[in-house]
Formats: structure tokens, sequence, C-alpha cells
């Protein structure tokens, strides 16, 4: 298989910069056009960046230019798929028109989330959802296939397997980490030795994305928490099922649990369960393999009819950038397929 | 009313801080015997003891000597009422054994809470509880009160007056700080920009003492997490109900809601609403009247039926030592009306 | 004594909130004029302001207006001494104007510390340098006097009796709390879990201002660090000084060492010198008599003849609002001695 | 050249952890013996060891058993190489006996640092140290090389290019993380939200391995500094040189200097200058080629005749565990030219 040019928009935020970490190593993808709104004139990459991964900004990619966002510039670059981090404000102009301009646009915006035929697209649970693109005009124009919030992507990987046994409530309680609002993001005095009970829209978007996602009809109930931690969101879960369910019959499924996408970016394990009792914890964000990418689950135990589980997703990577980069490698792998 | 002398057990550890700072200055007691169970001969208080609390170490207590506890001192010391913070696996033996010398012990240690006749004590929620000190042998000989585990004493307060209402299932996750595990307790490695997903202990004991303290039969779903703050435990909160409340019937009665204790140390208003999104904070722990004291409540909402919302409780005040003194204050209360 | 009017501009940042807070319980100052700049119209300070010192609002500030700075409105309300917490390019049009109007302008911006006539004072260091209100035409008009930044309130407190054995050179490193920084300051993925060892301006503002205020020649070499810490900023200092000084030196003069002032605000040992190795911390930042006002000293030691040590301000109070506090009191102290 | 088999002792630790995750994907080490001192009878080194470092445990060692420490054991595993993360009292007396059995003993234990003949070693820096071994006896023998305490080393090759210009005074504050501590190492009711401005004994490590090290007869003055971090030490320095020295110099050998030791860990650029006011900082610990090994250096100035910066080592890495497989690849290198 040949590589594919790619460009990231919204390059220099946290997610761009995600994205260009795991682009700058990818197998099948060459980031060839990386845009920062903000930015007046090309720029070098790595001179205007403020880099706050905890891995290495990459050298291949700290040499590149960094645009102004040019719509004719990036179709000109030779990408045909686009990476988005932009704001969704910008989002909602933005990739409506590179669709348009015939690109295929995956996107960690939620601006076009819940627009008809954008599929929110998470390999490992609801892969038919690709076919959307069908209807947005594709393979006569471009499309735009979007992940879910980060959140609910985790809280979906590890729900998707047990959809079987028929989820009837879900109580959702977060602990989300400070690099999930993205940069300047939350100022340190309101969250340095403390914790927020809020996150505007959060809890509204893990219902609505949660049910679209996973096809349920579930009552959701949630509340989502900031907590002084900089990567990993880590959940609490109770689930109400339709009938008895027991912790074996979840451990089996999750240990069953494949993705029909097998691209590099899939984890070959998408729930990874911990035995111990103090894990997962977001210290561990970027384990697991590919790293980042696995959702880690613990603490499963019965109560009362109900099934009461913990779990990590590190947000930056399979909540965001690594969902994306995966759904990209999952429509070349169907394309491929001929599907 | 004359002042009353007292004792605090374990008087070094944080809890026992919390302790003095809160006797230091208080209208009814005058700490005359501290007592640290490590200590090997009378020391100063003030030099043996590395402070923990984010209000200074009184001056009236820096100078006190500090004793090896020895039960025939202790008594000897004039103390009628004993404070004991001591680690459970010492309590189990010292409490008893001060009530059968005839002391009134009020003890924020877990080891005596289960006992028969020893009652779980929140004067705003299950005043009547204190009758078991007759049970006891009481007024013919000592008697053992304690107070609850910290965080079951907030969700208490904030639940007493939707007892009404019906309780019939409660989900709550909480979010909880390391002053809750005492000195040295979380080492920095474990929880430093990390959560830990499990409090040893944490969620049985929530469960069983919200059952007795409030008299409720509801089934209780919860998971402990601990996070990297120094004071104060949040909690979330989902309540179903018996049948349809609203938003407005639970802001009512938790503005109406008032204790039977008219006491120094017990807040006029127990619960207070905080109508910012964003609060209560656990920066906020040490706000309120008496500081520490009120459950700080907010982000009321309905969903589906159900009943949403968060706490914050002071962990070392109102879920500790300030439980304890309080429960002093109102059994003093009761035994100067005559009851 | 009357009580005095008073007014706070900037009332709503955390160096207002601070003023707020140290008047709301003074016995000489009544806060009748509160304005947030960014205010379009009257508004109830407790509704707009979010509070964010680890002490509570104070209930009679909760209720009072808050108002878009107005010049003659400031003047109409009846201040005499305006408490200024203006950002520095605010305060460098409005002190001057208020001045001419003929108020006592106590400030904590930087705007006019530099300019001829304006004394930066600190009672305990320089009280001599009130006088230069008389330059700036006071009594027949009004005056402006200044506190030091933050870092340089602590380093000149703890140097000031040390002057007597020659101060040569100074090596100071800070690790200053993101309070230092205001609101919204340092995006939280800039500093939690890491430090940032550069604030633009300080190192300068230290040399130049500690120069001023002891009113010596020594080179001054320094390096400010943000660290993740709220309140309160460390400094470790090595002197070298003209001729040999002892340990037992230093302690002597700190121990003795008194203020001029004799105010509320003015602490009566304005050094605190702390025996434990591990002391001071930046968790005692609140701690002292007043609360907030004393700097703490620790560590001293000597070496090859040069003389160590570290010391913790609080950047609120001692560093901020309260200098300014104490600095209007000792002006009406003057006053009433007829001086 | 054939691959060298090692053996980790104390590998449970942080450092422990450290050295199985370099040497797990090493080319020229094989880790096949492991020992934790605690351990009673062989255990599986994955399902033991509470992982505390930022990257993933390595899949290789998880399966690992883990031995009680017994020297003879420890000869008959084969390895040739013995790398000692052991507390200094155990490695007081197992080094010496293991060097009596003959073996290569690479330390990071402090107990061996100033016997007789036993170097403390960083290539880059004082590479003929080396040549001690033969005092111990080797090639007859077994022999010990030491790595300098964790913040000492980060200074010693910051500052080693710059003996030229002939060091007189040095000062130095440091920053140091929770990770230096070890585990439990630091309390989190101690370090959180604060600093602790004391470090036993680092002071005079500091002083006294500088010195040895680097081989100068400077005047050091030091002050160390915990703060809640989890990996990196920070240090700001001011050095005074014999004569003038200018910011360009210091930039010029610092680019210029290159390690005589040619292997796996060693880092091509041992010195990386940032030019970013902002770096380095705590958070880029794990950066560099390889991850971990480059020390940090930014902010250089000249004031008044002196030259200050500010400097980042891994305290894991390139201060400890990364420091002793360097050491002993550069055994084998010069073992292997001959040497």
């Amino acid at each position: 298989m040949s590589r594919v040019n790619v460009a990231v928009l919204g390059a220099t935020g946290i997610v761009g910069q995600t994205f260009l970490w795991l682009l700058a190593r990818h197998d099948w993808f060459t980031p060839v056009y990386l845009a920062g709104s903000g930015t007046r004139r090309e720029k070098i990459y790595g001179n205007v960046t403020p880099w706050r991964l905890p891995v290495e900004m990459p050298e291949s990619i700290r040499d590149q230019p960094l645009h102004a966002l040019d719509l004719d510039e990036c179709v000109d670059s030779g990408a045909r798929i686009i990476f988005s981090a932009l704001p969704s404000s910008v989002a909602a102009d933005v990739e409506p028109a590179l669709k348009k301009k015939g690109l295929a646009v995956f996107s960690n915006a939620g601006a076009m989330r819940h627009a008809p035929d954008v599929p929110i697209l998470i390999p490992e649970v609801n892969p038919e959802a690709l076919d959307h693109i069908h209807e947005q005009g594709y393979p006569d124009g471009g499309f735009i296939v979007t992940n879910a919030n980060c959140s609910t992507t985790g809280l979906a990987v590890a729900l998707a397997p047990l959809r079987e046994f028929g989820i009837k409530e879900l109580f959702i309680s977060t602990c989300q980490s400070i690099s999930g609002a993205g940069y300047p993001g939350v100022p340190s005095l309101d969250i340095s030795d403390s914790a927020i009970p809020f996150i505007p829209g959060e809890e509204e978007k893990i219902a609505s994305e949660l049910r679209e996602i996973l096809g349920i009809d579930a009552a959701i109930f949630s509340t989502c928490v900031r907590i002084p931690v900089r990567y990993g969101h880590l959940a609490t879960v109770w689930v109400r099922f339709d009938g008895p369910v027991g912790r074996e019959d979840i451990l089996e499924v999750w240990r069953g649990f494949r993705s029909e996408a097998v691209t590099p970016t899939t984890p070959p394990h998408p729930i990874i369960y911990c035995d111990e009792d103090s894990r997962p914890r977001p210290d561990m964000s970027f384990f697991g393999d590919p790293p980042g990418m696995p959702v880690f689950t613990g603490r499963l135990r019965e109560r009362e009819g109900l099934i009461g589980f913990v779990l990590l997703v590190n947000n930056l990577v399979k909540g965001a950038a690594g969902g994306s980069v995966q759904n990209a490698e999952f429509f070349l792998q169907k394309a491929g397929d001929g599907s």
C-alpha cells in the first residue's frame, strides 16, 4: 500500500499535537500540510508551538512549515485525508467546505457530530456507521467522519460488548483531566488542589452520543468532574441490565472483544482489564498497545443485580486524535476491501 | 454553664490536630489531657507534632504536655469527656476500658461503630440514637458514642431531609482527599497527578452506615476514588425515590432543614446549596459557619424521574473531629434539658 | 479614632479579594466603594465574583454593590483612602488622577512604583520613605504610596535587620505560587506536575526594588521559578557580608527586629524563625499574627563565610493587599502623631 | 558483540523499575536475574511490582521471576554485570561481597561512593575515573563503579565543559521531584500543594561529589527544595569564574561538548540548550535522545561578571539507572578497546 498524504488542521493545540505525534511515525500516512488558524504567515512548526504532551515533539515535525489555514492551499498540498482538531466554531464552516472540495475529513471537533449523515464512528463499537459516508455523496465527493467526545469514547468501548445483555440504565461519574479542556483551558487557580464538579455540555454529550453510537435506548445519568490530573479520564460506572448478568459474564465478553478494524492504530485488545484494585489510574494513560489506544477497565463487581466497574480512557489519543487516525485507517481498510 | 474538662487521645494525628484546633477556642470544653500513643514520656505537644492543617496550631495547645496514653492518668486528669482519634486497633481496647471507668467517650474511630448499643450519631440526622447510651448503662456508668465515616457523614446530612420522599436507590461516586487517609497515609508517588479508584472498606461503610443512620432500606451503589486534593470529600449522587420528586421539592426541604442540636459547633444551616455550577469545590472545605461544619450541595437536577446532585463535606471537621465535638455538645444539651 | 471610609479598586481579582477579606473585619477602615473595571453597571459583589481565597468571602462584603470604576463616583463615595489592586496599565492612568483629586492612594500595582517621589513602602524596612508623600504635595493634595513586588517584600523584611552587617552580594532563587500570577494567570497545563523557571520581569524587580527599599548597593543574582502551589512564595538565599557574620548574629537581630509601625495589621514579630529543617513551607502561608503578615525564615546556616537561609512570604497578604493596608495604617499612625 | 547477561538488585523500587525499562530493550544487555530484597520466595515480577513509571512495564520483564537476593544464586545466574538499586544500608554489605566474587558492580547506591578506589563515574565528565577499577584489583577480580547523586549528575554534566574557564564559586538551588525520594518516599500530605525546603544530606552530597567528579576546588553553596512534581530535578545556578566569561562562550562550549563514551545509552548531545525562557521544565524529563539522558539547560545570562542558568536532569534515568547503564556500557567499550 502506498503512503497517503494527510493534512492536520488546528495543528498547534494539544489535540493537534497528538495528531502529529501519531502521524510522524505512522506507516500509512505522511503529513504534508499543517495549519494553525491563528498563524498569519508561514512559520516553522517547532518554533511557534508550545509543546504540551508527555512525549516529545517528533524531529520530522519540528521543521515543517505551519500555515495559516487556507482551503485552496490545503487542497493543493496533495492531502487526501484531512485530520481536524479545529475549534467547533471554525470546524462548522471549514469541514463542510473541505468535504465539498472532495476531501475525506476525519474530525475531532464536535461541530458536525450531529449533522445528518455524519457518523460518529468508533470502529470497535459501530463500524457500520462508516456506511453513512455514501449518504454524504461518497465516492462522488468528500465526506466527514467524526469521533466521539473523549469521555464518551471510553464508555462506548467498555460498554459495546455488554449490549448483548441489554443495557437498561447507566450511572456514570467521571474524573476528567485538565488536558481535556485544551489550552489555555482550565486556569490553574480553579483546579490546583481542588476539583470542579461541572464540565459544560459534557453530561449531555455523554448521554446523546452513547445512545447513538451504542444504538441503545437506556436511561443515562451522569455527572462530570474535572480533577487536577494532566492526562486520562477516569469513569465510575454502574449498569442495570434487562436480566441477571454476572461478573464472569462481563469478564468473558470483555476478554473476547475484538475490533472489525485491523489497522495500525487499532488495539488488538480494545479493552484491558486490570486485576489490581487500585487500577486503572490516570498515570497509566499512555500505556497499552498502541500507547493510549486501549480502554482500561477494573474493579468489576456485582451488587443487587447491577454491575459496577471503573474505566480509564486516554482523552487525547483514543478519545481524540488517535480515534480519528484509527477511523481514517478503517476507511482505507474498507476501501481496500472493496466495500 | 461551667466548662467541662476533656481529653484528646490520638492527639498528634491529623484528626487529633483537628480536635485540638476546635477545642482550643471552644466555649464549653477545656482540653486537660493530650495523649499520643507513640509517645514514650511526657513531651511538649508543639515540639513533637508535625502540624498538617491549613489553619495554625493554637498557641494555647503548643505548650501543653503530650502524654503516652495511660488510662489511669487519663481518669486522674479530671477529664469527663474523652475525644478519641485513636487508630481502630487501639480504640477497640481503649474505648471500652474508658467507658468502664465511667467516662463519656466520643470517638472518631471505626472500631466500636458496630458494637451493640453504640450509636453512630449525627445530631442533624438521627438525634434519637443518643438514647442508646442508656442501654450501655448510662448514667450508672460511661458510654461510647461514635461519629460516622467521613464520606458517609456528608451523604447522611444531605439525604436526611430527603427521607420523607422515600429513598429507594442511591448511586454515589466520591472524589476523596488525601487527608482522609491520615498520615503518612497515601504516598505522593501513588496520587500526585493521578487518582486511585479504590479506598479499602469505604464503599461497604457508606452502604451499611448510611442505612443505619438514615434508617432506610435503599439499595446503595457506590465507588470511592482518591484524588490529589488535600482537604474535602466531593460526592456525586443520583437518587431514585418511591414517587415523583421535583428539584424545587428538594431545594425546599434542604432550605428548611434544621438540627435538633442547638450547640456551638452545630451549623445553624446544616446544608448550604451553591447556585454556581462549578460549586461546591474542595477548596471551599473550611468555609461555612462554623468553618467546616455545613455540608455544601450543588448541581441539583432532575432526569427521568431521578434527582442528581453533588455534595462537599469537610472530612476532618464535620466528617471527623467536628462531628465528635458536636456529639459531645448535643449530649450535654440533652443532659441539661433533663432528658 | 473614628473609622475611615475606603475604596477598593480592582476588587474582584485575587488581590482585590484579599483586600476585602482584610477590610471586612478591620477596626479602622470601612469599605464604601468597590470597583471592578470590567463591570458595566452596578452589580452585587458576591454574585459576580468567583472567590479564590482559602478563607471565605466575608458576609458583609457579599451584598455590597460592585461598581464600574468611575473617578467621580469614587470621590463622591466619601472614601478618603483608595486601595488599588488595578492592573498596571489601568493604574498608570487612574492612580495619578485620584491623587490629583486629593485622595490617598495605597497601591499594589507596579505602575507608579518608579515614579519620582512615589515611595515603595514597607514600614518594617523603610518607614522614612513615607515622607516622600510631602514631595508629592501632601497635605495640600493627594498622594500615592506603593508596596513592593510580592517576592521582594519577603526578602526585604528578612534582610532589613541584616543591613547592619553590610550586605555585599545576594544570591536568591524563588519558588513562587500560582496565585502570584493573578487570575486567569497560569494555565493549568503549563504548571500542573511541572515548574516554570521564568517569571517575566520578576528578577529585575527583585534587584531594583530590593536596592531601593533596603538602601543598599549589593550585587543581586536571582532566578524566579513558578511551582505548582496555590499560595506562598518560598525563597532560598545566600548572603555575602562585608565582614564575618555568624549564625547567632543573624538569629539575634531577627529576634530583636520590630517595626516602627504599631498598627492592627503590623505583625508584632515581623520575622518568625522556624527551627524545623522542613520549614517554612508554603502550606503555612496563612499562619502567623496577623495571618499572612509575618515573614517566616528557616534553615539558617554558615558556609565559607556566607550565610544561607530560606524564607516564606504570603504573596497575597504581606506581599500585596496586607502590605498596602499596613501602609495606610502607618500613614494614619504618623498623621495622628502629628508627623 | 555478544550480549552480556546482567542482574538487577533492588528491582522493584522506582530506580530498579527504571533499570528494567532500559534493559528490556537494550541491544547489549540481557537481564537474567532480578532480585527484590523483601521477597521471601520466587515470584513473578509483574505480579508483585507496583509500577510507578510514566512508561509502561516491558512485556519481557512482566513474567520474569523475582528472587530474594542471594549472592550465590546471583553468581550462578550467569550475570557478569550487576546493576544495583539497593538501599544504601544493604548495598554496603552486598556490593563488596559481589565484587569479591569477581563481578562488575554498577551501583546507584550511595554506600560505596566514598570508599577508596571506588569511582563516581559520569563518562561525559570524568571518564578517567574508570581507571580506578584497576586499583580495586580488576581484571584479577571484580569492582564497583558508582554513579553520582541524581542532582549532582545534572550539575556535573552542565558544568563539565565550563571547567576550562575556572569555576570559583557555585550558587545552586534545586527544585527536586518526589520520585527522587523513592517509594513510599514523601507522604502526600507533606508535599501536595506545598514544598519542603530540605532534603537530608543532599546539599552535602552536591558539594562533595561535584568537587570530586569535576576535579575542582570551588566554593559551593546550595539549597535543596522538594516540590510537588513527579519526575525531573530542576536547578538554578550562578557561577563565578576566575576571569571574565560571556554568554556566547558558554553556549559555544555547551554546543561542542561530546562524551568520550560512544555507547547506546550515551546521548550524542549530552547538553541541550533550550532557547525558550519557560524551559527547561520538569514535564520534559523523559525527552531527549536517548529519552531522559541529556541534561537540558536554559535561561543563560550574564550579570555583573557571573553566569546564571537553569538545568533539568531526569533523576531516574540520567541521574540514576541510566547513568549506571551508561557506565557499564562505557566499561565494555573501554574493555573492547583493549584499554
